[in-house]
């Protein structure tokens, strides 16, 4: 099949942190870029003998442009989505999908309606423990699943920010951010639609005003249930429960949550953009998998903790070790997912719909806890996807 | 002062355990019991140099009783605690306290109204790491309380059990008896009322059809919310996360879980009778704190990590461990707060009302997972409290 010609918006560190996976596969040309930094998008076509686009609309007139990669700060998003759809792109976005309910019922709307791919990600939803385990609850081996406990403590909240990731309007805060992933990894387990959220969220550090941790408590349809705790104001460090293998993969000092918040207390803006392509090399390769905290799912006959390694199952007679080879390229079921549905080889899970979902889910959060009672995401959805107007 | 002259009612499992408090303590003195089996009180007779009587009310008629342990099976509780309230005797009862909310409503107003101390004891609320933790919390020093992580994954599902403790209507079932450890630990941390309880139970076992696990979300009335959850299925085991200390305190070996299902399988009754008084041993003491789990409390400038060996700290700039002595006597803090009440040195916290609360909790916590909705425990004791007739 033809390689699939990939135009680049946004060049920060979402890209960086999704470039290894992108050089590393045989599918994909690294065909263009759009970033308003002139520097970055010219050393990006350099290095990868690709164009540089001044502008978005340069690049959606691009005919061998395939598909869009798009990982500019997530206020763009719908935008630029449903721009690129309409002019006959593919697109892959970065979550969070978009910074409000509607944009992403317009976006999965358009995605629909222009018969275009859309696939949002990466999430810690795709990462290779939360697959191995999705396909084991779903075998039903070890009877329904009941149950599933995840937390995460990490120094979010005083990782270097661009203005805007401080402000909730504009898609920041934990909730948007950090939420959706731990709502993508229950759901992927679940695998049921989300009937009732409740939670409470908590904005703790008025020196960075947003939510910064929250605990939730999630009702699936088929009577399964998820608890969800997470907290990125760094104190506690749970990367202490899987090895001190951090996030991405990698071992990590138990200082790290100490070091961010002395680090940030220098030059914030200097950080963040050190932080984006041209300035620094990417990430050198994990050696383990990407993860996000604690994470047990408990079914009728057995419990399965997901780690950065492999799972270890605990069933009713017998404790096993099930290892997971180490990650050849990371995040390549990212692109496996959007190669194969540009192909129409398999449809996407992590499609339009799917980051609707999760978005809805995520608002939930935030409504409940606002409004201290019980929230159901499909009334979200249902109400927003009344509205569109594309 | 006076020792404390004190009857025992049922010398079973719980008389077991809190025995060595007992023992070991010098203002009290084991003074009589009152148990079904004839052999177990005449023994104790015999080892305390105490009296055995034939029925309760013989011991309430004894002048030289000044208070009643009561250890005796969950669903007697709440008439013999009224029963010696009314004879002027006072009472520690085990928890759970009684087996329905109207049974604890009439305990703690018996207790007002007779103007007896009613405590409700022993349980993990009392532990040292607990008490240690809340006293932290409630000096302010680090913020205010916002939010609390709670799981503990155990084998009680499959421990050796008499025939009502699978029964949920007798004060079976694992929210009754481990629930309320676990909401006294969050409420002795947070310190203030619970306003609701949104929760999910579990009975995932037919040969063993009770309640055996549950996941809830407690918001408290100034802002604070605890998600906790509790499986007793006997897969995972969360003392992984605790150093292989056990629940009472003692190195514990990791394949325990599978060994209880293995254990359960030969003559239940016999192993339950086995763990009574007058068969074996009380347990040795224990080098470590008692603990129920993973405990995670989170103020607004540091997150407290409870263990059986003393506390960590997680505060913005500095991490500290802060160790715990390890305990002379077990239990002995349930014993302080009951001596101290009856020699009004001290209001008990664990007293009547606080043990109705507790059990409106749990019985929010049923509830919320049959109606799929917010339940206020408010209003269940509310309700009960108008409907006593002592």
């Amino acid at each position: 099949m033809d390689r699939i010609r990939l135009g680049v918006v946004g060049l920060g560190r979402g890209f960086m942190l999704t470039l290894p996976a992108l050089t590393g596969d045989e599918r994909i040309v690294l065909a263009g870029a759009f970033d308003p930094r002139a520097e970055a998008r010219e050393r990006f076509a350099q290095e990868f003998d690709a164009l540089a686009f001044p502008t978005l609309g340069a690049m959606l007139g691009a005919p061998d442009i395939d598909a869009l990669y798009i990982a500019s700060p997530h206020e763009h998003h719908a935008a630029q989505a449903i721009a690129a759809i309409k002019a006959g792109k593919h697109v892959l976005v970065e979550k969070p999908m978009a910074v409000t309910v509607a944009d992403c019922a317009a976006m999965a709307e358009a995605a629909r309606r222009f018969d275009r791919v859309l696939v949002v990600g990466p999430s810690h939803g795709f990462d290779a423990p939360v697959r191995a385990a999705a396909a084991l609850i779903a075998s039903g081996d070890h009877g329904a699943l009941r149950q599933i406990l995840t937390f995460n403590f990490t120094d979010f909240v005083y990782r270097p920010r661009r203005p805007e990731e401080l402000d909730a309007a504009r898609g920041g805060g934990v909730i948007f951010s950090q939420g959706a992933h731990q709502i993508d990894v229950v759901r992927r387990l679940a695998g049921q639609p989300i009937r009732t959220v409740r939670a409470v969220a908590g904005n703790w550090d008025e020196t960075r005003p947003n939510d910064g941790a929250y605990t939730a408590l999630l009702a699936f349809e088929h009577g399964a249930a998820a608890s969800l705790t997470y907290s990125g104001y760094a104190h506690y460090d749970s990367d202490e429960l899987t090895g001190w293998i951090g996030e991405l993969g990698r071992p990590k000092a138990p200082t790290a949550h100490a070091d961010a918040r002395r680090t940030l207390a220098r030059d914030e803006a200097a950080a963040k953009l050190a932080r984006t392509y041209g300035n620094g090399a990417p990430p050198p390769p994990a050696p383990h998998h990407e993860h996000f905290g604690f994470v047990l799912a408990s079914c009728e006959r057995a419990d399965i903790r997901l780690t950065p390694t492999g799972l270890a199952l605990y069933a009713d007679h017998a404790h096993e070790w099930r290892p997971l080879d180490p990650p050849a390229v990371p995040r390549r079921a990212v692109i496996d997912e959007f190669v194969a549905a540009i192909h129409r080889t398999s449809a996407p899970i992590h499609d339009g719909r799917w980051g609707l979902e999760t978005m809805a889910a995520c608002a939930a959060l935030i409504e409940s806890s606002r409004r201290g009672t019980d929230i159901f995401p499909a009334t979200i959805i249902h109400d927003a996807l009344e509205q569109i107007a594309l």
